[in-house]
């Protein structure tokens, strides 16, 4: 008789990239996840014919793919940056004149911490509007997993911790809680779950974003799995990941 | 017809003191926070005739205190270090043999949360034994509130957001949140706070502990209120606050 020598598939949240330096990404996958609005714009723009989202540092670099026939889509402090071709609405993902193009990003967090990922197996994107396809995909891996929230200017936020939280739950049968976080994420979506527009309405994120008038973006971020693309850093660009 | 132009106090929570470089201490109250053991112990020892509590980083300074007579207190990993009068155990610090005596402590994660708060204006210890007496001569102080969570060796821990999530709660008609963390922490609270003691076994630190037969020790830093005092940090030493 064999002995069951299975590893046991672990999974953890890392609340904001200013710990990450606390984690080991070796051989893991790396989930990131900004749901306000960086990655959500990343599924809804690959779900839309997208071809390819470059992220980038700086303006500068964005501006420089801009001039190579790139999309430039550039926020700052929750605003489009000047005299760029898109800002971070979703919304702005769905346009037809997106349909087979590339496109060059760069936002406050998002971009940040997947930048700060890259030692990882694998680098997904991770969204409400994705999370059903991401969850199956996840649960047939043999990876550990940890998800990173994009948070904030480097703080904790609510909204990527919900998103984390719902991950955790659904991927617990399959994969153990690492430490305290999956398992404070998870309980906070639990209590959120039935009523996760209004609880978002209270954050601090929200109540930035409501003073520019992105109430709509919110909302739309806020739907799950309407959309089956799981994007995958794929050399320096993120493409549909196939299976 | 004067203007309103009193200050809103704000309440903040620094979910691990990785992060407290993204937070001003400058004239804020700073509460500090290590549930599994080492704030519970301080209010413990002070509630129970400890004269005053030298909070020590390494071994070396606790030994060199213990030879100029104080008691010396040492946890390492959950364990009491070899060679110390006392662990990390409230229990030890209700022994007769403390009363009337000077305590020199160093922790895995509460000493180091301390000395990182040095910037505020006033260093208190928080733990659920003395929540109420807290949570009332804050609401009396003017200054904006931070949070220190000793969390355990750098990341998050649940029992500390946990007694955040409470003290924010019970502030939260006279101190407005500053940011996402004590919403979280909140939720977390009012999720788990009719089932506390199963909430905690869940935890990582429980589990840890657990291992070190400590369920005791865990069943009495989670009881709410049973302490009035509050030790505050004066020079180099906690003592009971005089109000």
């Amino acid at each position: 008789m064999t002995q069951d020598v299975h590893h046991t598939k672990s999974i953890d949240v890392c609340l904001t990239p200013e710990l990450l330096h606390q984690y080991s990404l070796d051989n893991k996958i790396a989930v990131i996840v900004d749901i306000l609005r960086a990655t959500s714009c990343m599924v809804t723009g690959l779900a839309h014919g997208v071809k390819e989202i470059v992220p980038v540092s700086t303006l500068e670099e964005c501006l420089a793919l801009q001039s190579q026939g790139y999309l430039a889509a550039a926020e700052r402090d929750g605003s489009r940056a000047e005299g760029f071709d898109m800002g971070n609405s979703p919304f702005e993902y769905m346009k037809e004149r997106v349909v087979g193009k590339k496109v060059a990003v760069t936002t406050t967090n998002g971009t940040l911490t997947l930048n700060k990922s890259l030692d990882a197996k694998e680098i997904l994107i991770g969204a409400f509007l994705n999370i059903a396809a991401l969850t199956e995909y996840l649960k047939l891996q043999e990876e550990d997993i940890i998800i990173v929230c994009a948070g904030w200017k480097g703080k904790f936020n609510l909204e990527d911790t919900l998103f984390a939280g719902a991950l955790c739950h659904a991927l617990k049968n399959d994969f153990e809680f690492a430490c305290d976080a999956p398992l404070a994420a998870e309980a906070m979506y639990l209590t959120a779950k039935n009523d996760m527009a209004s609880y978002m309405k209270n954050s601090a994120h929200a109540k930035r974003l409501g003073k520019l008038n992105v109430i709509d973006d919110i909302e739309f971020c806020i739907q799950e799995s309407i959309y089956d693309v799981i994007p995958v850093l794929y050399g320096e660009s993120l493409v549909p990941l196939r299976q």
